[in-house]
């Protein structure tokens, strides 16, 4: 009985990497489509959205399988808790993946994101990049040490978001207004992604140490 | 015991009341601040936040000594994870809220929303103040025919947040480029509290149902 409990336990926490993995992907992909103007890429993370949506369905309903059937206690628990918080973490980073594929696939063929700010968005993508890999790394490793760096990279993320609204407000902004809308939602959805992605990291550090760090930013 | 444990249930809705109560009472005050250029409400609203918070904490370490003593199963265990998920959504309704306040005080004195859009922020702002005391009256009454008045009331919010980008690209829009973002996040924010809200109804259907109703919307 405790032996098929800690397959089940396993199997979770795979399948919480797994859908890092295919969150990774498809933020990859999305700022590929986003920045190369590339519509077909864009269409490809918007349908694979639902792929993702079809895990974290999957493994809340066995979570909660696991709740029912074994009764978990303590740190077991806390970690089939803390899995159904993450999911919805991934699910909404995955949203937000295909919400830079809809702006690309919408302004296609133009890109969507002005000459003057191209580095700042790339810059924006590498972190969102970066956080989102960490993390699969994390989930597996449970090495702490990766939660600071995530820390560090959402910390600039906010930083180079208030760039963007500083670009838009200066006097030599002359981009059309749809341009600044659709700067304005790009910069919040890599701004969000951070965040989620630090969410995930700290409920890492929580079922690792028992301690809840408070927050340290806010949004 | 049996006994105790229908108290405990009890207290967890109890307390999701009072947070979507506050809920409530901070969308109403962030869009009359948001309308009226009011500072010191906009404030008191950015202070209140802190209250749902720790709410929300309370409600979920309550939830989990539930799991952990109870072993709640069936469609109590289905209240409780559900609880856990109401919780989440209605925590960031508040910071949406905050936000909302956070671009009053942000621009004050001035206004953040140019005359041609005010009638659209009223009514967008007046939707989400209906789905957040529908939301109330929902997990009060259970009475599932409100879920299809906050899908709807969602249905039109999505529109109109459509139409304020249907504004921003019309050629007469003369607004700032920083009023431009101001405009897009607001807009954002009203779209946002209402996905949250159509969440939480959805998962209210769920309990009382015990069937999982398909999105069937796409944000």
């Amino acid at each position: 009985m405790r032996k098929v409990f800690q397959a089940e336990l396993h199997q979770v926490g795979e399948e919480l990497i797994e859908i890092s993995s295919l969150v990774t992907e498809a933020i990859e992909k999305a700022n590929q489509a986003f920045t190369g103007a590339d519509v077909e890429l864009a269409q490809e993370v918007i349908a694979a959205d639902a792929r993702i949506d079809f895990l974290q369905n999957d493994l809340d309903e066995r979570a909660i399988d696991i709740l029912a059937l074994q009764g978990p206690v303590a740190s077991d628990l806390r970690m089939i808790v803390g899995s159904l918080r993450m999911s919805a973490s991934l699910e909404r980073m995955g949203d937000l993946a295909r919400h830079v594929a809809q702006l690309a696939r919408l302004r296609f063929p133009a890109k969507v994101i002005p000459a003057s700010l191209t580095a700042t968005f790339d810059e924006l993508a590498t972190l969102d990049i970066q956080i989102s890999r960490q993390i699969t790394e994390l989930l597996e490793s449970r090495e702490l040490g990766l939660v600071t760096d995530i820390q560090s990279a959402n910390a600039r993320i906010n930083e180079l978001h208030r760039s963007v609204f500083g670009a838009i407000s200066a006097p030599d902004w002359s981009e059309t207004p749809s341009t600044t809308v659709d700067v304005t939602l790009a910069s919040r959805y890599f701004e969000r992604f951070g965040d989620h992605g630090v969410s995930v990291a700290r409920k890492v550090s929580y079922l690792v140490t028992g301690q809840w760090q408070p927050e340290s930013f806010t949004n």
